[in-house]
């Protein structure tokens, strides 16, 4: 059949990768993945999720390894991972890639994090783990096609157990044998059903990839052994969970650089199909110094299939508002912060002003499938105003990129650990790489 | 498309379980099942993978929830799952049924146990689970139908997970809702690939379906919700994992009555397509009072598909005399003890005897399928035996089979514990019914 050493030559790729041979833009965007991911996680601390994990950690106990993000506690390296990958994956607000059709971030920093903190790992060695299980995600994802999404398997959580595996294996400094037995052990662990969105499950899946991708590698460390050939073999990852597996597909993406700097960030708390209007919006307020009374009627324009996902007509209630189009719109042109997961509320849905703004607010469609959204305003004194926008295309300004995911940063941080302590994370992430270890970081996000 | 609510017809199925509507059978054989598990888990209790999940268990540290079998020490609920599922199923060596292909007590026991220590639960509801987790195992197998294994899933692994959810599910008296959401909570979890066989992952995986069912019902309690047709939803459980699944075979599962009882256990230490004729070869000796100095001839007949398994002709060690059929026949011609683990060595394998006796053993195969094996047996003073065996059908008479069981647990405990704890274990299983909580049975199995 003349199958590729899979496996092996993703362990060898994991071995092969240091600090030195990074672009600049994958470390920068590495940074950008941290700054995020803790902004989501600290933003989500009470939801009612996570406090049934806290529950249960304090029945099991454990040896206090790692830290538990605002919760004032620390845990096991697995039950760590498990909540803080959970929590930063409550609000669905973390980043995305296409590569994997999923959240690349959540699955390996919480792993990746836990172990640099209890191992005293540095801000460098880090960064090359998250980038590396990122890329593993990415590459993999690369691998087993579209159709393993199709099928039903979420992503976020298959492959991101063996992205966490890979961070982990490579943070730890695994050698080829003990890599491959991670992710073989990561691999037959791996699961996760895309029906389970909408429910509870669904941040499970990250915090439960983190965990277990975290224990494979720990296991393998330890001698345990799997399967070596655990993704390319029959009745292996790939034959057992894709029907569109590409031996080539796998060789491109491994050495096809980085996919870091490819990642696309969430800036507003409402679901990701409004986003690109939502953009287009933000523009032409702020270029044009728009004020809502200057507003006679919007024409926003997307493909029909955003139709039965987030063009409610009359949103009634704060998570109602975050899948309709004509509302996130109406709070753009408000000037409202549609980063703030609290702006989305029953009282603001129910606001005579929002809904008389969204009543002048139209959704059409495409007559044939674009990327783009796109959004007209005409003005009351006849000016007609257009913008295209598609917040699928990743932003080439990353001094442009940190300050906005900043902003977001400051936006979700704030409201919970106040102005100066949300600042100094951020700074501490700006200068990870000349951390010797993440103790002062982690102690900032207890 | 008129779907079944498989999954809440499955909940309602394990609400209205109630002990006193077991057959005595269920009974008698759930503790068959018991004694079975302790026996292969205590003669397992030094493997390597156990030593590595006992150190990594010491690394995490964590409450003293539940035993860890023949450690002196207790673990996490989770933790005991895990450390005495993998060492249950480090050999092989424990119970199989058809309707689940695959080892349903593995998964299952380990979890129902800790469970059942930890909330002080009597010998009775023990029994209740443990039959309950093994039949969902069972209902859900032929719910899923033959291609969930044909395609590479490690049914032990997937639908152990399920099964080990519903009895702690049980155990905890949760409600219908709560139920639906342990199962969810376990589906969404359910991993374990084939391609792991011959490694330490497989062992795992059924630690690791017993920790993640016994934590799925541990969230579950605690409002964690999950998709609340996990199991039949479009991209659910079954339409994820299997190309075969039937409303139909599910119903008639559900009211086939307990699948316990129909339950195969494993007498010899050595590969199972062996047994058949290892079966009708001791009965041949024990009928007839066969000496090995009688025996001129032997001829085994198999099926084809034995050769590719287990017809190695000169095995050299211990690991090569378990597969094969004329080494493990000439074994119990000899009277040698094939329950034993230790009696599959290197030595005996290379005995000049034995060598001598093997020689005299030909295999053969039937022209057609048969589900039994054959052994004709031709002694020097021109006596031709024959006997026909199927270890398949599963034993009628329990009484006997208890016994049976009870000799390989002697066997498999006996050199680690000694007679007198080894037979005070058997006996404490033998009237579990009457104990009012676990504490005792788990001391004397630390």
């Amino acid at each position: 059949m003349g199958i590729k050493t899979v496996t092996s030559d993703l362990a060898k790729f994991l071995i092969n990768r240091r600090f030195e041979d990074l672009d600049d833009s994958v470390l920068e965007v590495s940074k950008h993945c941290l700054l995020d991911y803790l902004g989501v996680a600290i933003a989500a601390r009470e939801e009612p999720l996570v406090r049934i994990l806290l529950e249960q950690q304090l029945e099991e106990g454990g040896n206090p390894q790692a830290t538990v993000i605002g919760s004032n506690r620390k845990a096991t390296l697995q039950q760590a991972c498990l909540i803080n990958g959970a929590m930063a994956h409550a609000h669905d607000y973390d980043d995305v890639h296409v590569a994997m059709s999923g959240h690349p971030t959540v699955p390996v920093a919480p792993a990746v994090l836990a172990l640099a903190e209890h191992e005293g790992k540095s801000g460098r060695e880090l960064l090359l783990a998250l980038a590396t299980g990122i890329d593993t995600e990415c590459i993999l994802g690369s691998y087993v096609g579209p159709s393993h999404y199709a099928k039903g398997f979420h992503t976020t959580a298959t492959l991101g157990t063996l992205g966490a595996a890979a961070g982990c294996a490579k943070l730890s400094g695994l050698n080829h044998g003990e890599i491959v037995n991670s992710l073989g052990i990561a691999a037959t662990q791996a699961a996760g059903l895309k029906s389970m969105f909408g429910t509870m499950c669904k941040p499970f899946h990250a915090g439960n990839a983190a965990a277990n991708g975290l224990f494979a590698a720990q296991l393998a460390s330890k001698g345990f052994d799997s399967q070596q050939s655990s993704l390319e073999i029959a009745q292996g990852f790939a034959a057992t969970h894709s029907d569109s597996w590409s031996d080539d597909k796998f060789e491109l993406a491994l050495g096809a650089g980085s996919f870091v700097p490819t990642i696309l960030f969430k800036y507003h708390a409402a679901c990701y199909l409004t986003h690109s209007a939502l953009e287009a919006t933000k523009h032409l307020k702020k270029t044009n110094d728009l004020h809502v009374e200057d507003v006679e009627q919007v024409v926003i324009t997307v493909n029909e299939g955003h139709f039965s996902v987030c063009n409610i007509q009359q949103p009634v209630n704060g998570l109602e508002a975050k899948f309709s189009l004509r509302f996130v719109c109406a709070m753009a042109l408000a000037g409202i912060d549609t980063a703030s997961i609290e702006a989305f509320n029953d009282d603001l849905t129910c606001r005579a002003d929002m809904i008389g703004l969204r009543d002048r607010i139209r959704v059409v469609a495409f007559p044939d499938p674009r990327a783009e959204s796109r959004v007209e305003i005409h003005l009351r004194d006849g000016t007609r105003l257009q913008q295209d926008w598609d917040v699928a295309i990743p932003e080439q300004n990353l001094a442009l990129q940190w300050q906005k995911l900043e902003t977001k940063f400051m936006s979700l941080v704030r409201p919970v650990f106040g102005l100066n302590l949300a600042e100094e994370i951020a700074a501490t992430i700006r200068g990870i790489e000349d951390l010797n270890d993440l103790s002062s970081l982690m102690q900032l996000v207890a």
